[in-house]
């Protein structure tokens, strides 16, 4: 039975208080329990993506819960995905950008050869919250001399403000 | 242009000594910069599975890697897809493992209600190493009372013997 984006939306779930005191965690994964809503999801990311009006060269997912969305992004835009990893596993050559979280500095990578200079990104993640990883992507596409046309997001919490910390112009399907 | 299964694995790439010195890596990423060979391996994946001649109810998938093929082989099939992840990193009721590793124990849960009793799965995760965590997998299965009919991975380290720590029958694209 297709999906529409509003049915999707209302299979995230809200559990408060996880994963501690205050926080209020949304859960996607009930999302991959119906193929028919992954689907869905999919078509309105790329529906979104195609009307940037722009070639789209690589598809950028965030470790782990972007790589649940990047790759199937990427298929049906017919494009490349590659990832971006903390520190130490990706192997060979690597670009890094440090990046300050709560509790200490924290560090990305993404494979020298992911992406050509020149070449369109769009990065994908589920949330974005205060904008730190999502910029940590921003900033290794930049290394690499690739241009970021767009980040998706399932989720944004918008009165965290992650999107002032970014350049490229940001999408979330469910702003909260 | 489409890929054969042979051109997929020609992709995987080698690197000495990483992460550390005596360690064969083997890259799977270059598989993702060509969207026609994921869609070759995914097939390949789809094809095994359906060879069982048994109704699959659900894919799980190993965080990290194992988030990049299991939905698309779960929306392949029209089934569900669900995480198993460490500890703390799942919301609401979740069941839990413990497993030995080289450095001492880590912990994997999965949602209590991503699976009901009786259902057949099928897990996915990129590489069989020592079988540690999908074993893990296994037991997180057997605990919401389901049925694993294969575990698939692209590569499995023979000479570690893995596939001895679990019950369920292994396949692997590249055996090495």
């Amino acid at each position: 039975m297709p999906y529409t984006i509003e049915q999707v939306k209302a299979l995230v779930r809200e559990f408060p208080d996880f994963p501690s005191k205050g926080i209020l965690f949304r859960d996607i994964f009930p999302i991959f329990r119906h193929p028919e809503a992954v689907e869905c999801l999919v078509d309105h990311f790329v529906e979104r993506i195609k009307a940037l009006g722009q070639q789209v060269d690589v598809v950028v997912g965030l470790d782990a819960r972007g790589f649940l969305f990047g790759p199937l992004i990427a298929i049906k835009l017919g494009v490349a995905f590659a990832p971006v990893r903390k520190r130490g596993k990706l192997p060979g050559e690597v670009v890094s950008v440090t990046y300050m979280k709560e509790y200490g500095p924290d560090v990305f990578e993404m494979q020298a050869d992911a992406l050509a200079a020149g070449q369109n990104v769009v990065i994908i993640d589920d949330l974005l919250a205060t904008g730190g990883s999502c910029k940590a992507a921003e900033d290794l596409v930049a290394q690499l001399k690739g241009n970021v046309l767009l980040s998706a997001f399932v989720i944004s919490l918008v009165g965290l403000e992650g999107d002032k910390k970014l350049k490229a112009p940001v999408y979330a399907l469910i702003e909260c």
